[in-house]
């Protein structure tokens, strides 16, 4: 309790600091003072430089209930803070990434099928929502279209490495592709 | 490299056992191996069989990145598995929780006018599709409505108190409620 702070102790592995608002904790206030002071622990601060040093941000992963994996839950919700992903204002078209791209490829457990407006899961884009627009456009990035292999572990041998070639292919002329328009039309509309 | 995993040994803790396919390592196979031997670690033993016990499972979170924390999204990963929550068939209407009810109560970073249908997030709705459909749904819950606390963080004392009272309000005729059409047209229809 010597910080005063009701939980006993700094509950957050990612703010080494004295916590700003002890008597209140809140997590997202802590991560941005301590992110306007440099003292979000090294792990943070290196990734969040070399998010600063690209131009394009690739997230790879397997789509677990709809989303990403939880560890990758959990770089998202450390390392895009406020003060060094957004700020209030400075969100949006204003985040504060901007000028950087962003792209989701990512495998999915279900067959395409399952993906379809008409089908059990809906249209893909449905759950690409809270990532690409609440997320990555949230903070200032431009989205690619995202780069979907379907069902990895239903496909023979050679429909995997056709997935991994198309995948190849696609990033030779990645820099030349444009942006979704990253707004509910693209996600809801027709 | 006991157990012939390319991962140099079982990469996860979940996962105490012997890996069922060692020389091609899949978690959600792994975890359905698991579940059906009862080799799951006893901690996702003891939530499952929470899960199991219960009527109405409420989901109390704060909404981060539009979807739950990393913590609980890790949560889902690990408890909801094959062979506990869904099988394949098995899932949706026929999801093995089938008969439970599940409720997302959750609050707010931004306020209520950010997620209004032309707000710059979109409809509340849009969001919940992952967690409502595509996770609960999936695994059989009947999803009763939402229940949103917007931005506590910037409401006074005296509104936040409220938010509180009319939680505690609704909770005493819960049972009474029926639950949400969880398909496409509550998310995103007129």
């Amino acid at each position: 309790m010597g910080r005063g702070c009701p939980l006993g102790e700094n509950p957050c592995p990612v703010l080494p600091g004295a916590l700003s608002s002890p008597e209140f904790f809140s997590y997202g206030v802590e991560a941005y003072e301590a992110c306007k002071k440099r003292s979000l622990t090294s792990d943070i601060i290196a990734e969040q430089e070399k998010v600063q040093e690209a131009d394009l941000v690739m997230f790879q992963f397997p789509l677990y209930w709809f989303s990403v994996p939880a560890v990758l839950k959990g770089w998202m919700d450390r390392v895009l803070c406020q003060g060094f992903a957004f700020d209030l204002p400075g969100f949006y078209d204003d985040g504060l990434l901007k000028g950087k791209l962003a792209i989701l490829s990512l495998t999915t457990g279900g067959t395409a099928d399952m993906y379809w407006k008409t089908g059990a899961s809906g249209d893909f884009r449905y759950f690409l929502w809270p990532l690409q627009h609440g997320t990555l456009h949230f903070c200032g990035f431009k989205v690619l279209a995202p780069h979907i292999s379907f069902a990895p572990e239903f496909a023979s041998e050679e429909e995997r490495r056709g997935m991994v070639a198309s995948w190849a292919q696609r990033l030779k002329t990645i820099w030349k592709e444009e942006p979704i328009p990253c707004w509910p039309p693209w996600y809801f509309g027709q």
